[in-house]
């Protein structure tokens, strides 16, 4: 059905539209599956300033249906075939499925990480699949900050699933990851050694664990760690499970995606999901009052004004706190 | 005179005062050589707050006399010993000098760090010698702010010769030590090793070098290192000097306090010293900015209006950017 609406005329209506982008006629024809306007709406985002916090208005009040699933792991682990093969059983039971490809460490996007991705392409000519990777351009408060805007844009134009995957284990990506409904983390076997630094880290994220590439050697081993790990962890009512997978022939995903459900249901069913996301909102608040204060400073401390009152205080005719109660004053 | 003072009419008045400090009075008491009211002013800048911001508005106004050395180097390097060798140096020429030692890992002041440098008791009895260490208790911005304002407290207090000491060569201590009018790094023979991660940034700072302990082997390496270091970096109008000194005997410390004193001129006559000290306001003026907007942002967010402001942001009612800018309407 969506495919069918590539031809027909609400999505050439958006084509044209498209000229002049109205985020509310993007967000308009991408329910309606036009990719184009998908895409140009999370370009907005990625490129942050007043566009990207106008959209923002619009698909908070939009969305709210959305799972989000972050996935993370070394450089290496096959997270993107992980998720390719995750995306495809969804596809099986006809869920709509978004990819987000995060990588903090590119300021390019739009591709870049996925492009030499050639097994993603599996999903290309399908209709209920939408994969993009995305970096930071000019987005004020970085990815941290827009990841979430992304995953409202994606949750606005009617995705149920979006799947975060990053590119690697460093503290900005536990964070990304971090903020999605459920956290799963991909190891490999002897994975002990290539993560060390953020072990801890990710211990604390987890909600399921993933040993991928589990027919190589190590692997029971690497599941034992992984246990004890949890054994010694301050146990909570969920106990992440592991899973062994061989992601590139499809082993074991079968049993990741129930656990990715059980969880979910485990979620829902304790009221933890509303408790979840209210913890998130709250940070994601306090980041966008830290953000917009720091480039408050920038601008305090490059106007004509500031070159005049920091000769006052060079002179001694007024001192460094009054002057900075004048600059905070102005903005 | 200034021990007559001690037990002479003007400071027994300012130890009255001192029950109901009062930062003008503390610093008239200072000026005449009352050494608790000195102290009482520098606790008062570690403390932080509103008073220490309305005795720096004061001390502001009186100071701008003071020089400041900055003094840094590796734990162990003899940087104490150094210290009390060449404020010997200036004692004989009659020079009043103020020590401060600075120690951002501890919490802890008032003497901790000197408490176990036992040679600074050298200058115990010594009127013209004020000794004292610091750390933060509650200042806002840290020691990275608290510094300038000691120094300008011993400033308008009437020391005209500032010694800034600090404990290690961290990230912070060169911060701090670098906002000196000069900067000295002090290093031992075979230095490369203990202070290999910093050493970029000590380059940068460093106005003169002292190789201490030079009696000791490779001392002749070391300087050698440290000239071709120089050779590579990129020359301005003062290269810096390298110093060779054994500061427990006192050798070589005439001619280091010989290199401060050339290093003062050439400051004063290329007007380098005007430049240093209006960068260094811009940076203090900044973090000022900085710290109180960052203050901004904790008293915002735990607020009961915060609470329903999250409610509503949860609840769709309103969207994360709305409700920041209602937040900082209201702070």
């Amino acid at each position: 059905m969506a495919r069918a609406n590539v031809a027909g005329s609400p999505v050439r209506r958006a084509e044209t539209i498209a000229e002049a982008p109205d985020p509310q006629q993007l967000i308009a024809a991408a329910r309606r599956g036009h990719r184009p306007s998908l895409a140009r709406l999370i370009s907005i985002v990625e490129r942050g300033g007043d566009d990207a916090r106008a959209l923002g208005k619009l698909t908070h009040s939009l969305g709210g249906d959305a799972f989000t699933v972050g996935i993370t792991g070394a450089p290496g682990a096959g997270k993107s075939t992980l998720t390719s093969a995750l995306t495809r059983l969804m596809r099986d039971e006809d869920l709509r499925v978004a990819v987000l490809a995060v990588d903090p460490s590119s300021p390019f996007s739009g591709g870049a990480i996925l492009g030499d991705r050639v097994r993603m392409g599996d999903h290309a000519l399908d209709e209920g699949v939408y994969i993009r990777s995305m970096a930071t351009r000019g987005h004020l408060g970085g990815l941290a900050l827009a990841t979430p805007e992304a995953i409202r844009v994606l949750d606005a134009v009617g995705k149920p699933w979006v799947l975060v995957e990053t590119v690697g284990v460093g503290q900005m990506e536990v964070e990304i990851v971090g903020a999605a409904d459920s956290t799963v983390v991909v190891v490999n076997p002897g994975w002990g050694d290539s993560i060390q630094a953020n072990k801890a880290g990710l211990m604390e994220i987890a909600d399921i664990f993933v040993v991928n590439k589990a027919d190589r050697p190590g692997a029971d081993q690497t599941r034992r760690d992984l246990e004890q790990m949890l054994d010694l962890s301050a146990s909570g009512p969920w106990r992440p499970p592991i899973m062994m997978t061989v992601a590139s022939t499809g082993e074991g995903v079968d049993r990741f995606w129930g656990a990715i459900q059980d969880h979910r249901a485990h979620l829902t069913r304790t009221g933890e999901l509303e408790r979840r996301r209210a913890r998130r909102l709250d940070e994601e608040l306090r980041e966008i009052v830290v953000a917009r204060l720091e480039a408050r400073v920038g601008d305090l401390c490059s106007s004509d004004r500031y070159e005049h009152i920091h000769r006052d205080v060079m002179d001694r005719r007024l001192d460094p706190w009054t002057a900075a109660d004048m600059l905070l004053a102005e903005g």
